[in-house]
């Protein structure tokens, strides 16, 4: 199966209310008066990370990806749980991942620990609380409202090929948490843009039904003269939301289009429109 | 670095106040008023399942092992979260998966998908409510105490050879829910019994620096001529616990031993002190 056949098995499944049905990236449970907003997130050799990575950066990755579906949601953040395959550089990983729950204010709850042959698979468990009620989510983009996105896409891009002035934004990504829990209040729907703007445009539009009207123009890219690429290309962890067009915003975004009514395609690039999400962005599976 | 190694490195971690020192199996969220009980498990193709396994009982057996931490918590599942590693027979998985959840009445809450290579590792994360406070931990025996045990080990060792009528004790444990909950309000402190049953009393009175005066002739084995064997396979999922000698217990369980102060070592057996670890069940790593 691929990723989007083994989720729609997943659908045959009981459902927890909180999974609303599995359309999002994170889960919610109610208890006692507060909303939990959990994530978990997997990251396997040659998928997400070279077998010569850093066992640091692999580290501080897992955690900053994590953290970043907790921040499109406003929570926040209370701690990770670990899930950890024995044998690589393991004094690495533990500095890495040291640094990340340090820097981010973020502790850790537990976990488990596998001795594992061939290629090494992190999990992690990343548990927040919610702070504006409903709680953020892919669903909720209306027609009228303006899309923005935080920060600029492409700078992890750049940084894997090596510029020295965009490393960090691949080996080290900054989750947007502050963002997140100032936007929570203001936003109709909001994601984290990890695999790439354009892909994720599409699957919000998608599964709300309607058409993304993008100016590419407008969209904040690293380097200009490869916008295509930096529109495409993944990890760069900024927030994508919808929001009135009369909105104030509590945080500086970009303003890259409107949510219109669903034409042929749930995206419309700069007055072309994208039947299908391949070559958009990045796929698993 | 081994298990050990790797945790102790994890203290010089932030821990959150509900990690208890990564001395427990789940972590505690204690929010709004109530406790959510977090447990987070790996399993590993070659360490925890045959390359040839059925897929179905895999994904049983990580639910299973799940939820007997939380059972050993007295902990009400809530719902898992899944981190899926595709290729492998995925549409078995869900299918395991599916029958595990509707047996112990439990909802998938969400999780991640990956394309990994080589080796499968998949991993869980299971939420559940704290149905008695304080919540059962490793910690908490007392000299005086009496120790006992759920049900009967070495049945997964005989079901893993091949014994029919012990086959569904390895591939389908049944975790131990109901009698957690109902001793949960017994009990001094509690475990699960997953890398055997000596191995885990070496572990519950290291930790709480008594000794664990164990009479192998009152232990439920499956099979008496093995009774060594059975002491020290794994994979069994009952509730290993102490409880005041006078308590009357609210479930069936076997008195073992009793729990006596600190000896030359952590555990007493048959009246011989077992100084090392080594050989008293399944260590990772």
């Amino acid at each position: 199966m691929n990723e989007p056949e083994f989720i729609a098995a997943l659908r045959s499944l009981p459902l927890h209310p909180g999974a609303r049905n599995l359309d999002d990236d994170c889960a919610l449970i109610t208890i006692g008066g507060e909303t939990l907003v959990i994530n978990h997130e997997m990251m396997a050799e040659d998928t997400h990370f070279l077998p010569d990575a850093d066992m640091a950066d692999v580290a501080w990755k897992l955690v900053a990806s994590n953290l970043s579906d907790l921040a499109a949601k406003g929570a926040e953040p209370i701690g990770v749980l670990l899930g950890h395959s024995l044998g690589r550089d393991d004094a690495r990983f533990v500095k890495g991942l040291k640094e990340a729950l340090v820097a981010f204010g973020v502790s850790l709850l537990g976990g488990d620990t596998v001795a594992a042959t061939g290629a090494s698979t992190f999990a992690m468990t990343a548990i927040g609380r919610a702070t504006h009620h409903p709680v953020p989510a892919r669903r909720g983009a209306r027609v009228g409202d303006a899309i923005y996105v935080t920060g600029t896409v492409g700078r992890a891009m750049l940084g894997f090929e090596g510029a020295a002035e965009h490393r960090d934004a691949f080996n080290r990504p900054q989750p947007r948490i502050i963002e997140g829990l100032a936007l929570a209040p203001v936003v109709t729907a909001m994601m984290d843009v990890s695999d790439g703007l354009l892909l994720d445009c599409w699957r919000m539009a998608n599964l709300n039904r309607v058409t993304f009207a993008i100016d590419p123009s407008t969209v904040p890219v690293a380097d200009r003269a490869r916008a295509d690429e930096c529109m495409r290309w993944g990890d760069d962890y900024e927030l994508l939301f919808t929001a009135s067009h009369t909105a104030t915003l509590p945080v500086h975004a970009h303003r890259i289009g409107a949510v219109i009514p669903s034409g042929i395609a749930p995206l419309l690039l700069g007055g072309a429109f994208m039947v299908s999400s391949a070559n958009l962005g990045y796929q698993h599976g």
